[in-house]
């Protein structure tokens, strides 16, 4: 028969146990982080009715969206392409959730992105949105919630930017921009940090909004010039824009809520040019910047309470974020922020000869009834051949049981990383490995 | 904005966060126990390129795959139909995995089969599978794996059993079987239990073997007519047959190490007359039936020597089951296997009034930052509306700040079971809380 060549689809990727360690352990860390803070977890299925996620994402986005099919099928399906939209869909079919109905979802989804470093054409996304409920507490406890995850991960110093579509919108309407024009405005005031102000005057009279509006969205902005105006400056200016200054009042109730939820003020900071890029934002919008160490944007979010009114006539209003854990789980690997492992296994159970391969599947089943992970070796070789084996599987203890030993009722631990090795008593011997893990962990 | 209807593809479907809390405890003590068993988590994509998937599984099951396509895109995918293919993909993919390669799987897999009560389009599969090892001890230790699994979800009454393929061979060879014939053969045994004998004879000669073969084959199985052969009846019969005689060499072999891992001599026995339905099994093949509670056979697997082979001019023997999760998830929980729960949150945090809210997101942080699963209550309605909210997500705690509690330094803390309330010093109510917990659960 023909050999297939064992290849992948194009921008897809395996996730070989060696990097499953590090993985579980920070997917660890963040379920039961969002488990203390009342979040749930939901399965959806990979595949959704086009007719569900199309209209939703915009053009372009929609361009990488896969399709699914098999012969002779009658129904559309595609690939989920996010969690929300399913999400939207899973709280308007099941109206008796309890509200507000608070969940996590841990899963990939799939875009048809131009494969390069990093980015893949199936992810996993992390979600944590809480839906049926307006109260600002919900967005704070988002921001607590990002920044739980983040300070256990290890991460030392970073900002969520906080920002708010309605008081953008009433910014818009100051200036004298017409509503088709605000993506325009988000687009162009969203370039600040790397344009500068220059650079956003020259964006947005492109995006042919005249001198006037230019001029009186940037004083009211960037009021010095470079420095932005506080929500204090914004007050006054913008007291006859309703809708501003409900996004005023948002931003203020949000924000007094963070103390008392753990988050430190200079983990948090309002900025007026943060505008996210997705079109289903309604009122705040938050995004988090680790600068230590220092990798960019880890987590998106805000407020959209529009998206559950496209699958039902009765609306919920809903706010979350998107935590980038394929891109944290990269850094922390590239920095080594967790001691590494290669492997999970803990202890290998060594085999001295065929004659006293029962009492090794004996110690074996004890070790694992203790808890302990533990692996046999197959085959009586030399026990340089199975220190070697441990050594290249990354297998820290070995529990050694030859002639001596059975004989005298003990078991020899031996552990890789220093050589050292003592014999215990057989019924002392799970806990001594474990104190030994214990050590090495410590 | 027309409303779209909200709803799922045929045969697809969500699992909700009150089904996701028996699905995880189930599912935390199987990959515990995979762990302690030195099987390694691993991850591949959902989709495969369809010359991966085709031509593996026979012509009905190819019929059943699903197709995925993005417009303009190149290749051809499909959605993985099971966990073996892509692993042996991974394994012929990727030289330098340490051998023997102990790896197991839990993911979904996806068959266009015609829906019905219990059977999905989408459904996760539980594999666990040693490649790279051609002794009879990987055998043993799926078979212990299976075991453990199920002692510990709590399953008293099982029976794994167990075949060989080469002694399946061998007994065809002798019974003047030709080998194209065998599958045949194996549809025909298989079917002992449901037809008996005399169904089993018409059966075989209905695949057109001959009165002699069907003869021969029936006196060697089953010599008085209903009580099947054992394997010493066989051996001489067979002694002229080396693939039989290897295949009751490996069946004995295999048997001798079950008591020294663990698994007792009733949860065992050989079956002539099973088959397993795959074409790719090599050896040792085996299943479990479990009959108290009596749901029928929810593990199969066996070995697998060939499949690797179909990437790689180096070849690997291999061998692993699937464990049939979502029928045990959905076992356990019409029988009530577990203690039920509705839900993961463990205490709801209340809020007396506005102006008491901050002591309430106080308590919150803290509680989590203790590792309790906490919900605040949005809003400031009476107590016993909160009470309401905690019974119908079925919350079992209540932490209550009251204006005396506040004052008094105290907090409230309030099981809804017992609707017993008692008064605990601030320090100490995270401890009181989990103790509470504790006690329900024993």
């Amino acid at each position: 028969m023909e050999v297939i060549e064992p290849r992948l689809p194009k921008g897809m990727r395996d996730i070989l146990p060696k990097q499953m360690v590090l993985r579980q352990r920070i997917l660890g860390i963040v379920e039961q982080t969002f488990a203390e803070y009342g979040f749930e977890p939901l399965i959806t299925p990979a595949a959704e009715l086009t007719e569900i996620l199309l209209g939703k994402y915009g053009a372009d986005a929609e361009k990488l969206i896969f399709f699914v099919q098999h012969p002779g099928g009658k129904e559309e399906l595609a690939l989920r392409y996010d969690l929300s939209v399913p999400l939207s869909r899973v709280v308007a079919q099941y109206p008796d959730l309890p509200k507000p109905f608070r969940r996590y979802q841990i899963a990939p989804v799939w875009r048809a992105e131009r494969p390069q470093r990093g980015r893949y054409r199936e992810f996993w996304q992390c979600d944590a949105d809480i839906v049926g409920s307006a109260s600002m507490l919900a967005d704070a406890e988002i921001v607590a919630l990002i920044h739980a995850v983040l300070r256990r991960l290890g991460f030392e110093q970073f900002t969520t930017v906080i920002n708010n579509r309605k008081l953008l919108t009433g910014i818009g309407q100051y200036s004298g921009v017409p509503e088709a024009r605000l993506p325009q405005l988000y687009r162009a005031i969203d370039k600040m940090d790397k344009i500068g102000l220059d650079g956003v005057r020259k964006e947005l009279r492109r995006g042919r909004l005249d001198e006037r509006t230019v001029d009186r969205l940037c004083e009211l902005l960037w009021p010095a010039g470079g420095e932005q105006a506080t929500l204090d400056d914004l007050r006054s200016p913008l007291a006859d824009y309703p809708q501003a200054m409900e996004g005023i009042a948002e931003l203020e109730e949000l924000l007094s809520y963070l103390p008392e939820l753990g988050v430190e003020s200079d983990f948090c900071r309002v900025d007026l040019a943060m505008v996210r890029g997705l079109d289903y934002y309604t009122g705040p919008i938050y995004e988090t910047l680790v600068e230590k160490p220092k990798i960019g944007s880890i987590t998106g979010g805000g407020r959209f309470d529009g998206l559950v009114g496209r699958f039902s006539t009765q609306g919920f209003p809903a706010t979350g974020t998107t935590i980038g854990l394929e891109r944290i789980i990269d850094v922390m690997e590239e920095l080594k922020m967790f001691p590494a492992a290669e492997t999970l296994v803990e202890v290998l159970v060594t085999v001295f000869e065929p004659s006293l391969l029962p009492e090794s599947l004996k110690l074996l089943t004890e070790l694992r009834s203790a808890g302990l992970r533990c692996e046999l070796y197959y085959g009586t070789d030399p026990l340089g051949t199975q220190i070697r084996y441990a050594l290249k599987k990354g297998i820290p203890l070995l529990a050694i049981l030859g002639p001596d030993e059975v004989g005298a009722g003990l078991v020899a631990v031996r552990e890789l990383a220093s050589k050292s090795q003592t014999q215990v008593a057989r019924a002392d011997v799970a806990a001594a490995l474990r104190e030994l893990l214990d050590g090495q962990a410590a």
